[in-house]
């Protein structure tokens, strides 16, 4: 049995385990460090054939007509899909996934206009992918190229030019007159905003822009797909949700979800960006074309241009608060990117921006606004980084304008159990609080910080984390050890988690339980790997499946000694009658005789979680250290710490990872990523060189710090951990610069250029 | 729906079902026939290595050493093991098979003897096949070659070689003291045979010989195995049971079996001989050695001397009777091969040789004897065919001596529901009159056989059938077709009848029933594909899942209408109140709504279907018209006729198949196969060219007539239909042979020389 260690890098820890909170090896290492873990790039199949993807040259442009033809008879090639070859309508139809079928079709195969710049075309499928990257140069397509629009601002200026002539903005369930490339707005209201403006002592009103930027997954996206002759299609690909790739191979081509069966291969990263599909359905029409499996593997330029970011935008927050510090008012305007078809993150913007504290007044617009640029997609707590960096900037702002401590005018305003949001909801048991005590109290807080040109910021930052559907399978071995099957791809370490749930409620090792990820025919529906919803919602369902594989064994031993199974108990992996000390079975010992009693014990699991904030959600919080170079701009972390709310860490490590990974994240989004756009909508740095994300060597340790506020609605507590790491790090960074330089950053990425102009404007 | 037609080929139909009787497209049809399906020598794997086994050319042979290091240092040569690899000992072990571990590694791998040509002794891995098949010539083996024994008579003669000097037959429990080559002497009694000896008219003993023979399965045993860095070991192979291998492997290598996985690809074939594990262990500990994974495909020539064929045979019958033809007294002594290690199909045998008849005084001795070839193993109803062919044949013979209908005979002595059988069990409901009924019936039985050199024949035979354990997964989708997952591996179309019981519980098509088959690691505990029984008890798992889908769906029902569930039915696919007519939901419309009632349902099904006999057993009769060329002795089959009772045909074409299939082999067996020996032990016919089994251009149509007396154990009264079939042609050959030619021929096979032979003899 594995016991709990203490943990000195665990606060808060709110109850016992024998196996949750230790930190086991997990059960796909082996295979991912000794490189036989098999990625989608990795599969094969007899016969099988290559594609690629024609990509539009231009940001905006209306398609006249598309000629194949050449293409089709060039050497090797097998078969060329357009648009043409889909299904046609699906405008009103909305998929599971809250995305318009006919927007779905319309992205993966341009329609007639190509909406950005890498808008895929038309496919190619050949013997090699030599002879298809030949033939994309054979298709001859007759554009009429129009201007793009290419940031919020630019979109809802008057006499923009339109993405979608038909598209008018949705207010308040009302259709506009007039084409717009606005999608939606909508607003949340909560008490008097005007009020608590007028009766506040301080008044700060700011804007912020961030740019668009890309999640940055290593693995770029792969699929094969086989269209078989009885009509059913196989798809294998790199995905974070096998049954949501099922859904929208199904809505893309029209064909029941059940004729589709998707194997999730390893991932190699997603952070949101592998939830949508793209090559897939295309993979499957060039397949069913051919008769032929087909592979697409994207380049580093493709995933760039051709997949979902996640959005620029431009946020305004004004905050009111008495001298005391408490807010009073705060009213939020978000205009995010949609890219070029509508559905940003906006709404999960809006529902965050104040999530950490209790203004009694509160008012939101957000703007869903299509742009000429890749449609965006989630990308770690979608919406909510944007906001945070607006709302913490101001609110550190007005703390220091009234002398008061930046986590304590915080926590005098915190959400709590029962705060209610702008947005409707009034939070169960959070752990706002307690994350903001916890930076306070962390050495960190109270180091001295020598040196010139240096600073220090906090921030705090929230994400709802998420429920939706999970489920489980577990079956018993002759030898004790039991086999988990659940449906969510492993990004983080979920095997481990998941597996170590079902191991607490059996009272068996953590290594005595074995999962695999199975694909779409061999579990039940589960939904994407995402919303920091695995260890909560599937280690639910893991939980679950365990309590009725206890059942059942409880039944057998009851069988087995002929006593009621009332009489019977089974903890800590003993299965002994409460009322007889002499029957006393250990779990291992009662699996070797369930062969010879009726055969093996299979337990399942079918959780619905529930939707967004689903257990109260995550809070996460920095304290960084900065020094800026004065005579480049460069700004250099000398020190950082992220606390988060994990409500019970399963696996300590792989929280510590998650915090370790979203905060580095953030860090790149505030200092340097950006998709930089030439202005005919052109991305001038569609390369990882060019594309700077941090790496180890620019970057200390990052420090973490877990706090546990149980959930109120998982049997363990857990929360989930994936997300809300990266929402502070920006407006903490940008509080730290503050600190150095005296200038308040209101633009993302605060890279050295900006730096200087910041400092020069000042 | 599907809808039951009028199936003339059906008999007694006993039941009306709206999908069970129904002949869907098999769901593995499409991948089989367009070459999709993988296989196990499709299966490749990043850094694979190629194992190849060395053999002994001796049948009998002390190992005095092996010298592996020149191979070992042979270009490309990676690893070399030997049985001085595997952990010593379990001799005293007996695995779930009912085999010795010690017995399974020194098959395996040879220890301190030889004890057939093909014995495996060594093996190499390399990076190609070449360079493994190279170095195999550089490993030394010093051999003392001893003289082999290679009949019962040869083994159980006086001064015979001994093949083991521990062996000391085991009678009754009692260990005797000199070494012997019989491993085992059991007896069965019913009654006092010679009081019904002495009771009897008629008395006709003879004896009969009959040769090795192989299942002749098309695609030769392969594995891959990988040895990860953490200790587990996967193994992808051509089985028919997963988790026999997954415990064989556990067992040879001494590692727990959920360390283990197997991935049970595609079979060609298997017909019982794909029930052990030969190079499974041995890729796994090549594995080991180097880290990578190891794959070995076997020749033809290697499965026929390195698997496992099944038994020639020494068969004695004495029958007495009286005038009418009431079976007084019958006693049988049964004396087959094991080969090289003790456990022969004796034991199987001795049940079924007297099973089709009621006959009050019985003594069955058998003999489980060791000779110097293969280890024997099952082949379709293992042990029984041995025994028709000479119990059939001297019944036939008592027919004619007293005048009597040789199907009469039969029907008046048929074993029934009561009848009990001499080694203890009393039948259930059987179907052997029925059986026999409907082969008198069968217009080839009354149509005239005009020309010289003609006979008709008949014969019945019996096959217990098995239970043993199966477990099943069933999930919902959102569309209403639902997920099957099962762990029994599909040889004869399996896949449609498990999927085809779910959906008749659910009420939905067959085709909206998709099944998987799992690995190791995703379905619970699950027996081999072999005793006729996965349409029996994986059929049966299936049925409970359904049943617990079909629970959770009235559950569903009733949350959404807010009724209580025991007012609500579900029959046909239809979900009604049965006190409101207005609540009414398909199970396709009740699945659509699951996604937003709590989430998806799964159900399973576990099964412990009883052993041997299980459901009572299946009979099977023939009816065979023959030419006999009288210048060669050829025999040409012009007509036959299978009847067998099916209990319940789930898809009869499949169970058509099967009837056809084990007849073409019983003819094979009957007239053409037999392993060719030299007087050294070696197999002189080692290649399909020339181990001659029939083609279709051998052999007519065979008709099939499907007899339903449905089993009283199972949900829809299936009794498996796999083996019964190949259990009476060759008696029902020998049968029409005589009545071609006046000979009673008492050697299988009856090829061309034997009948000239036999012909001159008289």
């Amino acid at each position: 049995m594995t016991t709990t260690e203490y943990d000195p890098n665990v606060v808060l820890s709110t109850k016992e385990y024998d196996v949750i909170g230790t930190r086991p090896l997990r059960p796909d290492g082996a295979d991912k460090v000794t490189g036989r873990a098999q990625y989608g790039a990795d599969f094969t199949a007899t016969g099988l054939l290559h594609g690629k993807v024609l990509r539009s040259p231009h940001a905006h442009a209306r398609i006249r007509s598309i000629d194949t033809s050449k293409a089709e008879a060039a050497p090797g090639v097998l078969a060329v899909v357009t648009n043409a070859d889909l299904p046609k309508g699906g405008e009103d139809v909305v998929g599971g996934e809250g995305v318009a079928v006919g927007d779905l079709r319309r992205n993966v195969l341009a329609a007639d206009k190509a909406l950005y710049k890498g808008h895929a075309v038309a496919a190619v499928a050949a013997a090699s992918p030599h002879d298809a990257e030949e033939a994309l140069s054979l298709i001859e397509v007759d554009y009429e190229v129009l201007s793009p629009v290419l940031t919020v601002q630019e979109a809802m200026a008057d006499g923009a030019p339109i993405l979608h002539e038909d598209m008018r903005t949705m207010a308040g369930g009302e259709a506009g007159d007039e084409p717009s490339n606005v999608a939606e707005h909508f607003r949340h209201d909560l008490g008097d905003v005007e009020k608590g403006f007028a009766e506040s002592d301080i008044v700060i009103e700011r804007e912020f822009d961030t740019a668009t930027v890309h999640q940055g997954y290593i693995e770029p996206q792969v699929a094969t797909a086989l269209w078989n002759t009885d009509g059913r299609v196989h798809v294998w690909c790199s995905t974070q949700g096998s049954f949501w790739v099922r859904d929208e191979v199904s809505n893309v081509l029209g064909i029941p979800e059940s004729l589709i069966k998707v194997t999730p291969m390893e991932i190699g990263g997603g952070f949101g960006g592998k939830i949508p599909s793209y090559v897939e359905p295309v993979c499957a029409m060039l397949s069913q074309k051919t008769g032929q499996p087909v592979k697409i593997v994207m380049t580093r330029q493709e995933v760039f241009e051709g997949t979902g970011p996640t959005p620029g935008s431009n946020v305004r927050v004004k905050v009111g608060a008495d001298a005391q510090g408490n807010i009073k008012a705060a009213h939020a305007y978000l205009a995010y990117e949609a890219g070029a078809f509508k559905g940003s993150p906006v709404a999960a913007g809006s529902q965050c921006v104040f999530a950490a504290y209790a203004a009694p007044n509160q008012a939101i617009d957000g703007y869903d606004v299509v742009v000429n640029k890749p449609k965006t997609q989630a990308y770690r707590a979608p919406g909510a980084t944007n906001a945070a960096f607006a709302m913490e900037t101001v609110v550190s702002e007005i703390a220091e304008k009234l002398g008061i401590d930046p986590v304590d005018i915080r926590l005098k305003n915190a959400a709590r159990e029962g705060t209610r949001r702008a947005d409707g909801p009034t939070f169960p048991r959070i752990g706002c609080e307690e994350v903001l005590q916890a930076m306070r109290d962390h050495p960190h807080y109270s180091a001295p910080l020598e040196g010139p040109n240096r600073g220090r910021g906090i921030s705090i930052g929230y994400w709802f984390n998420v429920g939706f559907k999970s489920t489980c399978t577990i079956s018993v071995n002759h030898d004790g050890a039991v086999s988990l099957i659940e449906g969510s791809t492993d990004i983080g370490g979920s095997r481990a988690s998941v597996a170590m749930q079902a191991a607490e409620v059996l009272g068996i090792r953590a290594e005595d339980v074995r999962p695999t990820v199975a694909d779409t025919d061999s579990v039940g529906y589960t939904d994407v790997t995402g919303g920091s919803r695995v260890a909560y919602a599937t280690g639910w369902a893991a939980h679950d499946a365990a309590q009725d594989v206890k059942r059942q064994m409880i039944e057998r031993a009851s069988q087995i000694w002929d006593i009621d199974a009332a009489s019977i108990e089974m903890e800590k992996g003993v299965i002994r009658s409460t009322t007889d000390s002499e029957l006393r079975m250990t779990f291992k010992e009662l699996a070797a005789e369930l062969a010879s009693t009726g055969g093996t014990i299979i337990g399942s699991g079918s959780i619905d979680g529930g939707g967004m904030g689903a257990g109260g959600g995550s809070f996460a919080g920095n304290i960084v250290d900065v020094e800026v170079d004065p005579d480049t701009g460069k700004v250099t972390v000398l020190r950082f710490t992220c606390v988060q709310d994990a409500g019970k860490a399963i696996h300590p490590s792989y929280v510590e990872g998650q915090m370790q990974g979203g905060s580095v994240q953030g860090i790149g989004w505030g200092l340097n990523e950006e998709y930089f756009m030439r202005g005919n909508g052109e991305m001038a740095n569609s390369s990882l060189l060019d594309y700077r994300m941090p790496t180890s060597l620019d970057l200390p340790m990052i420090d973490t710090v877990i706090v546990e506020v149980p959930s109120p609605s998982h049997p363990f507590g857990v929360r989930g951990v994936g997300e809300a790491n990266i929402v502070p790090p920006p407006a903490a960074i940008a509080h730290a610069i503050h600190n150095a330089t005296g200038v308040w950053m209101e633009k993302l990425p605060m890279n050295p250029g900006a730096v200087m102009e910041a400092v020069w404007s000042k």
